[in-house]
């Protein structure tokens, strides 16, 4: 941020505003308080029997490398109905959502992971727009070395330890861990 | 935004650019794309005995109603260390998280609230400086017809629905119901 987005002043400067406790980018000509936040990325994972759906990444960051459908939350939208619309954006396939799965905390780059696990309807996918390939995998074909985030290690391994034991639990964590 | 926040043009127009599939603001001058995301509130209900813990705000919006300790996640929290934070904040306590009860959808105006449950240490607490008080109330006393947000409403009912099934469940919805 270079310039007020309220006022075009480039007299912004990183204060601590009265009755708050942390410094924000203020604009000395008009005031404007300008607070950032961390992003939502909503995601789903699609089972299919005893598979799950996993897309290639055809955009950077991690082009190539594979991964949960997962992206961020857009305004206007319920975290779900997110989940929902990256399944479709990434595999061209439906989602049933069943439960969330994974709030996972990436706090040094603001992003705050939701993940649910969801049925494939019908067993249908194809390859959206931001992928290069789209694929079932058992647990033992998961190509665990060429995922592309942390986060998608987590949920797919808490899924299969939830499945496992038959609980359908939320699993928290931090990266890296607080 | 009516500058941009790079290069302090006024130049901008809402246009769905190159491989996007929704209208963003983006700079004619310098291209650069301004992404609006939701906001989380993070929040935690303490728990001290049969009783919790609520505040009466002493800030806009809904001033003077009462709500359970929540705010906005900051950059380089965790969405449990925003929790307790707030717990802080708004009633000088301190708060051990037990689990997530509340996934709340306040799609019209971008914020998604994420509320935890969490014990109430030694049962202590003061007036946080966002508070004129704070309280602790049984499941009879709780001001209902007094509550700030329909996001506390929902937690309150859901918590005190998993007490008497003696069950940690996470319950969603959304605001309005989709």
């Amino acid at each position: 941020m270079n310039f007020c987005s309220h006022c075009g002043s480039p007299d912004l400067h990183l204060v601590v505003p009265t009755g708050d406790n942390r410094p924000r980018q203020v604009c000395s000509a008009c005031a404007t308080i300008h607070y950032q936040n961390p992003k939502i990325v909503t995601g789903c994972l699609p089972v299919w029997e005893d598979k799950v759906l996993l897309c290639r990444r055809a955009i950077a960051p991690a082009y190539g490398l594979w991964n949960v459908p997962s992206g961020y939350l857009e305004n206007g939208e319920s975290v779900e109905s997110g989940a929902r619309r990256e399944v479709w954006e990434e595999a061209a396939a439906r989602v049933e959502l069943d439960y969330l799965i994974t709030l996972y905390n990436l706090e040094k780059i603001n992003q705050i992971y939701l993940q649910f696990v969801g049925a494939l309807v019908d067993g249908q996918y194809g390859v959206g727009e931001e992928s290069l390939e789209c694929a079932l995998f058992t647990e033992d074909d998961i190509p665990w070395s060429e995922m592309a985030f942390t986060s998608s290690v987590f949920t797919l391994r808490r899924y299969f330890a939830n499945r496992r034991s038959g609980r359908k639990l939320l699993h928290r964590a931090c990266y890296p861990e607080e």
